[in-house]
């Protein structure tokens, strides 16, 4: 197959390279590999390439300049909503996305996000700063009702984690279909009703024209008063104004955030300050040592699905966005 | 058996109530119980007593003043280096202590503090407050290795909880005797040793002659590059300015303390404004809202082996001093 790597020479951290290209396609048979950061770049092959690898920041601006020879678009990132709408994708030619690769790293940010909620840390540690001993009671986590929003790759790596902490754990995805690591699975048009039970409240889904603002200042509002939010979904699944007034306000006991409705999450802007929210540089699911490997170990396997005829693990639904 | 309660008043979120009392010894034989604040009250009823009760800081005043028919002085803590020398427990006295009350909030602190450290958090925070988007790679906890000194309650339950979340787990006791939530255990004897193999140091052991500066300058030094540190013992198991110069430093990754060399820790002292290093006040490990159940439920137990002649699963060691 002929292949393009398209890098974002802004995120120089992940840039996918040839030695992880080799890596990953040892076992392949051979394809025929260029690597590039411009769009001009890309148009010197764009008329031979078949697979286009990369992330979608790296991928938007060629999204009306594909060849004819295309087949496969791999973004080098789970959520494609930078793509959207998928209306550009020509027919026949399948996107895959690399669910999966973040998996350890975000049961594990959820695990701490819910650690640090229940011990109070944003509190102790504003304390800390002014070298105040604040004894703040906090409940231990264990026995907690967490409801965590997606139970794809990021959600059921969190509600994995939780549950290995004691946390019972309801899970929300479209029509409530049960999930291994969840006690129980609702579907989101029960969300009204499961916001006031919920001690935890996890953003782990998707972004798409149905998941856009799910979270908004009135479905904060039916969160029970002191209750925590985490989100590693997107930044515009939640109302950020309206949770930074809850936060402000005292009426949610707190909130860790590693996705924002921009980033990099301007200098100034008000999520920053707010008090008991803790801001992460949206990399906490990420491990830049692994990640290519995991990612493209991941592609290959779907072009391994492609050779065999077999339906692709990690196709995107243009319809559903994810 | 005739019974008094000392309360320490300056630590009013976990005095033991009449109702605690009630709740406790429902299914006991009767006893007949008082409740004291100061040395005034405990005299007035001192030649009848024979079960003390009370905190630490309650008892130490009480040590050259116990009477004819005391019998058994239980610790509402499970450290009780606060009373030692022990050389005042008049012969036939058994001193218990309450370790078991602590596990679960113990494991959920010890979590916390390792996901908090591998996902470089205390960094994260800091430029947070200076509104700075700043991406610090960071590799998972999982597969890292940790050494915890100690596995009694505290140790045991921080092991527990840090091999669920993949690390491998190597404890360090007196004599090197296995426990069931260590991969290993070695004798105290072997820390220099273990030490550079560390990722993660947890001081999880009671505070004796024996560990007293146990983590001196030299041990410190021992630790790899970047390796974090989590005390959950007593704060004098460690050379706190030697951990501060080498955070300061950069040579350790970070350190999260719940105990300190004085306590409540004075505003201004370094402690507060080191570097990656978060300091909580020494109630991670405790629950008030449970405490005292927890507590006195492990009184009745004891109570229980006593009547039937057994021995005492939480007497305290003179010798030993846990």
């Amino acid at each position: 197959m002929r292949v393009h790597v398209q890098n974002d020479p802004d995120d120089p951290g992940f840039l996918i390279t040839p030695d992880h290209w080799r890596r990953a396609t040892a076992a392949e048979p051979p394809h025929a590999v260029s690597f590039g950061e411009t769009t001009e770049d890309f148009l010197r092959v764009r008329d031979e390439v078949e697979l286009l690898v990369g992330p979608p920041a790296a991928l938007r601006p060629l999204r009306a300049l594909l060849g004819p020879k295309l087949r496969m678009v791999f973004s080098n990132a789970a959520g494609v909503d930078g793509l959207a709408p998928l209306d550009w994708l020509p027919d026949g030619v399948v996107l895959v996305n690399n669910r999966g690769t973040h998996g350890v790293k975000a049961g594990e940010y959820v695990a701490m996000a819910a650690l640090v909620l229940a011990a109070r840390l944003p509190a102790l540690m504003e304390a800390q700063r002014e070298g105040r001993w604040l004894r703040l009671p906090a409940p231990p986590l264990a026995g907690r009702h967490a409801l965590v929003i997606g139970t794809g790759d990021l959600g059921g790596a969190g509600a994995r984690a939780l549950r290995v902490l004691g946390v019972r754990v309801t899970g929300v995805n479209t029509r409530g279909t049960p999930h291994p690591d969840c006690d129980a699975v609702r579907p989101v048009a029960a969300l009204d009703d499961l916001l006031p039970e919920a001690d935890l409240l996890v953003l782990a889904c998707p972004l798409t024209e149905a998941t856009r603002g799910l979270i908004d200042r009135r479905r904060l509002g039916l969160l029970p008063a002191g209750a925590g939010v985490v989100n590693i979904g997107r930044g515009a699944l939640l109302d950020d104004a309206a949770l930074c007034d809850a936060l402000d306000a005292g009426r949610l006991g707190g909130a860790v955030l590693d996705v924002f409705p921009v980033e990099p999450l301007p200098q100034g802007h008000r999520i920053w300050r707010t008090r008991n929210l803790v801001a992460t540089p949206h990399l906490s699911c990420d491990d830049p040592a692994s990640y290519n490997d995991r990612s493209l170990a991941i592609l290959t396997a779907n072009l391994r699905a492609w050779r065999a005829g077999e339906a692709l693990p990690n196709r995107v639904d243009p319809a559903r966005g994810y």
